[in-house]
């Protein structure tokens, strides 16, 4: 992966790749355990809540189970998956599980598309009729063995009982690296009479992500299953190759995704709503009827039913449009709400700030919330009329009904139904343009030489 | 499709899925008549101009048909096609119209691809050597009839006379819900011995839309479709997986198109135009060897040659950019028209206003168009400079040659070659900045304790 | 093409098509001559330095050879090349000559997929057993000939001194536009029994390109190609499928691309930086850890360490951006530097300024840089407060530690640690907004009648 961070952290639709995994066991009915071992604590941070071993040093995967061992149930099944297999789906494990039956091991294996065949480092599943007798690792395969499409996995089903007491004691290190190989306990089943192999379909499904090219291919595979899922739920998305949802984000009937869209965390998205293309929205819930227009983004909103928001609108953490607000291009709103009906739709930044019903923000209102040293609010009530390019100098307040006359800057609280303005009485000079044309004209010329 | 809206109605490529089935037909000769039932009035008002009869209570298939008998003439030939499938070219239709000679009825036919061939549950093209015999339903069929590869997809040529005379007035109900069946229809003919296939090679072109999975497959496909015509005319499309182009846009040889673009609407660009990544237009006008840079969103806007837009610009209805003039980042254009040469930089809001020829409007001027009830008009002459920062309250004028001072407030005419200006006076305070920095640091410190 | 630039002109991941043909050729080790006819002197600036041979009028492509034939080494081995083939790769090449021994023509082929093999239009290969006996032209083909799927790609290596001195002289014009065919040259080498042939097992690496369709379809080859690369040296693509990479672009390890990203001409990028969703960075060097956010437009930019961008930020040429400062939403900065730690977060326009280290720019600041005539310069000095909504009209400094009051023209030099303001003293009419609510909405009234 050539990366600093551990490979099965890497996320994928918002989800570190090992939770893929976790997710898929636990969906089939799993209790998960994890062996953690390369940037141990923070594998154990992302996937919190569940119990894991330390495998340190790392010394192959049988000594990866064993470090579990200690913690596995004394009977039963248990099920050995990799964190590198993120798309894994339950259905797969289930099958796995249910092909079980009284097996001291059952090997979930796939075939190899036939290009693959003579090539594939993997190793080999040898039949006899239908059982399986052994495994063969491709570097010991003789040349018919190679042709064997039938491949393992590496997802394994154990008796656990027989795994934890009798194999897994046993195990004996390999050389070059004296590691412990699980395919030892594979090839101890067989030698019992008591191995078996489940075959599925999809070799794609199970593959381990090794570089970032695959990890590219990962997500785009698990992207398009989230996707079809919200469109047979009744989503339409304009287009589904271009569209990015995590798989955090629930969305509703008849919304409509344009293009391009990136829909991020704990996003929500009701019934009717038009997120238009170019969009972000990350952590924002947006209620039936709204319409998010293209190029919005969005972090930590809350946009009520039936507000209409950008083009080109940034909304941060803390912005609460109610119902039937306006916010519009060029605009950011941090920490503010925005009462019924109010409007901001042009130029503006509103943080720290709360507007009434009704009020109206012209553009290039600025709520001067910082003074270098800390935040402080600005209220305007209900159905104020901010005049354009007003600074709000904060801490201060506008009076329901008020009127801010365009220019000013307002540092004095102003009453309910007042008007306020602070604006230097217009000079107008006849001809004057001139003079002044000429002395800049004069003025680059001078420049000109200087340089 | 869990939806509100009628199947039919959903929009591709900015058209409704039933209009590009009406349009097919209408470009093979047809005359279309329509037979709604389901949001009837909205159907009508989607494809406006054709003649509709109302199914209502619907009742199946024939009886859909046995509601448009009275509106066909009498004789002739009729095509009989579902609203859901969009992807039907018209010369398909032609061909299956130049496939159906004195038949009584023509069924269009396709192969299915082998896989599905087992479980799908269309009806089976069972022929003795090349002729037609009878179509069979898949739950009707036999084991060796399931092998059938050749289906029925549903679209029929009838002799009109035939069909409304003999056929429809005497189709039956079938149970369970009493509906009459326009497989009947093509029964009848085969018992005629009249009964002809046209084979289809493409069956995914006939595929019916169920879901919005298959509505987004539909929509790229056609996309494609549309494309692929642009390209071969000589339109550079940076990445065609990634743009999307309404039907309804028209486009010219060496346009080039960046990644991600949008074009929407009654769009046309003229050309050698260059319109950058990520851009949006909707019912807008370019001229020719105009750009517009990454970002913008355009609606209803006018661009004139040479212009150059964005990137980050917004254009709304009624944004009329004369030759050579320029709008730049975080500008929003409202019913404005911009003359030749005319610039708008940065961070402006122009609305209700006229600029003249080579005027500049300098960064964060803002249009106060609006007083809380009407707009109002602002008018730049020719030449005018309106410095940085500028308010100006309309309605009012600024005339030919004119300069305004950064930062005023204009609320009064400014005659041709004047200057105006309405700015304080600067006061600076030596040393003053400590004592203010006092203050704030003090009132942070208090609200922390407060809180 | 319908184009009015030379096809081989168009770019192709930012290099134009030619250039990609001379890149692989010289990979290969080869020293490049250029033949040019059609937009002779546009297509040598395309490939700068390289010796060019101009073909005036085009004679065919035996012609072509013969007019760089003066140019070409006594002996050795030349490859000829079209300019159309922009996704030839240098192992091609280098295959090609290492097949060529001592024949005295080496053609490169290809197998055609089946589907394509009856229509061609392309050369056939003859072989007796493994040897080629010669190329048939597919419309002197036998049927027999017609169904053979090795076909020439038009790409060979010759003899130079045999090409030189024994075939071109002697080349001699065919009907009907009496054109010199290079294809003579092909069968004199095989009535030598001098031809052979290396066969390549990627047809579509060497398609010709001859509309925007295949100008795209080679656009995404090449794309994919630079992307792979990347991936496996540790560069995260969210969406390789929506990722547009320019050649000339450097990534480094644990770089993370967003959907939709487009980074163009000499862009790099350090390790650790997160560019995301619907950026376009072009010619921008991002140091590591920083940090663009979504839909930021960078061109001719330097983002220093640990810098924060955007989203929606806009930064120009000039833009130098020193550790850990930060440029927020609808920012735009062109030739200016923000020092270490400085801060324009909202709403700005900063042209031609310096800005020191740690300053703050409060939301609304615009350098008033242009007079019209010239540019001017703005310099704020560390550590100063910029209030919000001011207009800052260059010339002009404000010095160290000095704080701007909101809503400021300033117009005059502030000394370090003084506090400057030019704001109007506010007034207050209580009451007043309801009168002024009662003329506009007289006014209105008015209007509506007038119209």
């Amino acid at each position: 992966m050539h990366s600093r961070l551990a490979k099965v952290l890497h996320p994928l639709c918002g989800m570190p790749m090992v939770q893929w995994v976790v997710q898929a066991a636990q969906e089939a009915g799993c209790d998960v355990h994890l062996v953690v071992g390369h940037q141990a604590e923070a594998v154990k941070a992302a996937t919190a809540g569940l119990p894991a071993s330390l495998q340190d040093p790392p010394q192959g995967t049988g000594d990866a189970v064993r470090c579990a061992a200690a913690a596995l149930p004394p009977e039963g099944t248990v099920i050995v998956l990799a964190g590198d297999v993120p798309m894994v789906r339950a259905e797969t494990l289930t099958a796995l599980l249910g092909g079980h039956g009284e097996a001291l091991c059952t090997v979930l294996t796939a075939l190899m598309p036939e290009l693959e065949a003579q090539t594939s480092g993997y190793g080999r599943i040898v039949r006899e009729g239908e059982a399986v007798t052994r495994i063969v690792e491709a570097a010991n395969a003789t040349e018919t063995e190679r042709q064997i499409r039938e491949f393992n996995t590496g997802i394994y089903a154990f008796d656990v009982g027989w795994l934890v007491q009798e194999v897994l004691p046993n195990l004996q290190p390999h050389p070059p690296k004296d590691e412990y190989y699980l395919t030892d306990a594979v090839e101890a089943a067989a030698k019992a009479g008591r191995l078996q192999a489940v075959l599925h379909e999809d070799p794609s499904e199970l593959s381990g992500i090794n570089d970032r090219a695959q990890l590219a291919d990962a997500e785009a595979r698990l992207q398009s299953r989230l996707l079809l899922r919200w469109m047979r739920e009744g989503v339409t998305v304009r287009d589904p190759a271009s569209t990015y949802v995590d798989h955090s984000v629930t969305l509703s009937a008849d919304v409509t995704l344009g293009p391009s869209v990136v829909l991020q965390g704990n996003t929500t998205v009701a019934e009717g709503v038009e997120i238009g293309s170019h969009c972000v929205l990350r952590d924002t819930r947006v209620e039936a009827g709204a319409r998010v227009e293209p190029g919005s983004i969005c972090t930590g909103a809350h946009i009520g039913p039936g507000c209409v928001v950008g083009p080109m609108a940034r909304l941060r953490e803390g912005a609460v449009l109610q119902e039937g607000s306006r916010v519009g291009n060029f605009v950011e709103i941090k920490k503010t709400t925005l009462g019924e009906g109010a409007k901001a739709n042009h130029l503006s930044y509103l943080g720290d700030a709360t507007v009434g019903a009704g009020a109206n923000v012209g553009a290039g209102t600025i709520t001067c919330n910082y003074d270098g040293h800390g935040k402080h609010p600005t209220h305007i009530a209900a159905g104020a009329f901010i005049g354009s390019n007003t600074a709000l100098v904060a801490p201060v307040s506008v009076g329901a009904g008020a009127i801010i006359g365009a220019g000013s800057c307002v540092t004095e609280d102003v009453p309910d139904n007042a008007l306020a303005v602070s604006r230097a009485r217009q000079k107008t000079l006849p001809g004057k343009a001139a003079s002044i044309h000429e002395r800049n004209a004069e003025r680059a010329r001078a420049a000109k030489e200087d340089s």
